[in-house]
């Protein structure tokens, strides 16, 4: 027996915050929903921020996920980008923290590894990876994708990864990489 | 007639995030509180978010600021202490945004000027000025004390900024710069 777990995968940005949710049931994966958040870039930051709090929190509530999934930053060059990724960012992980819900956080090339099988694949090969993984998944926007491959890679490791389990809401056994590693090996 | 404005200055940190709280009555600063809200290392990043969230919630609970001063990030070559500090910051943002409270943001230099005269001043001349400004604030930490010179900075300057008044709660007079000024004039 194995029991449903539901993720919520989150790819953090003040502009857009994509978000995708899925269910993990031993090693199957099915799509739920996923969308973007996104802030009004005429506003002051503490307003922005608090829209993206705002749309986060009302996500969790709707769909309440068992565990949450979220990229860790790209530091880059530009400081001022890295740090406003960081203010989005610290959302992403507020929210489901104030929610009770574990937290797992994830290198953005390995989430690329996991979905597509290179840290160094392209937008347009996650997308279809996604596609593939998830047949229902209805996205316009490639940060919804790549929320929703954030959220594949955590169903492929929470087994491995020690996730904080202390303030767990929900509880479920972990999945393989099996489905995944077969698609890619599909996949060729 | 001029009326009472409380401040809350803000020096965020992901370890020691500082604050002091001051009353504004017209050109008056009176002292009311300070201190710090630490979080612990030991926890993942999306716990010590929670920390420092509810820490700060807290203070807005206990005090009722009318409007909340926060220290912009000073973005130095360290990316990833960037990084931190913009986790830690987008929550001092966010807290009092959550509780509709109107928030400014001053940069580091800005406050070191405002309250020292000069926006090189070393951290213990601007201590030595929030202990000549506020005779009676008791602080123990550097974070705390740079938290109320960003307070003192927010009274100094709030009648000449753009604050964002959509979301005000409290409502107060400008003050102006007169008591600092003279201030600084004795030190001279």
């Amino acid at each position: 027996m194995t029991s449903d777990v539901r993720i919520l995968g989150i790819d953090p940005g003040l502009r857009r915050t994509g978000w995708g949710l899925i269910t993990a049931r031993g090693t199957k994966l099915s799509y739920l929903a996923c969308g973007v958040v996104t802030s009004d870039g005429d506003l002051p930051l503490a307003l922005r921020l608090r829209e993206l709090h705002e749309g986060l929190t009302r996500i969790v509530g709707t769909y309440a996920p068992d565990e949450v999934s979220v990229e860790e930053t790209f530091v880059n060059k530009d400081a001022q980008a890295t740090l406003k990724l960081g203010h989005a960012r610290a959302v992403a992980l507020l929210v489901p923290a104030l929610a009770g819900l574990p937290v797992a956080e994830y290198a953005a090339n390995l989430v690329k590894k996991t979905v597509a099988g290179s840290g160094h694949a392209e937008k347009v090969q996650i997308q279809a990876m996604v596609r593939f993984l998830l047949p229902k998944a209805e996205f316009k926007l490639a940060d919804a994708a790549d929320a929703l491959a954030i959220a594949i890679t955590h169903a492929s490791h929470r087994g491995a990864i020690a996730l904080d389990r202390r303030h767990a809401v929900g509880a479920g056994t972990g999945l393989g990489a099996a489905r995944i590693a077969a698609a890619l090996a599909r996949q060729g």
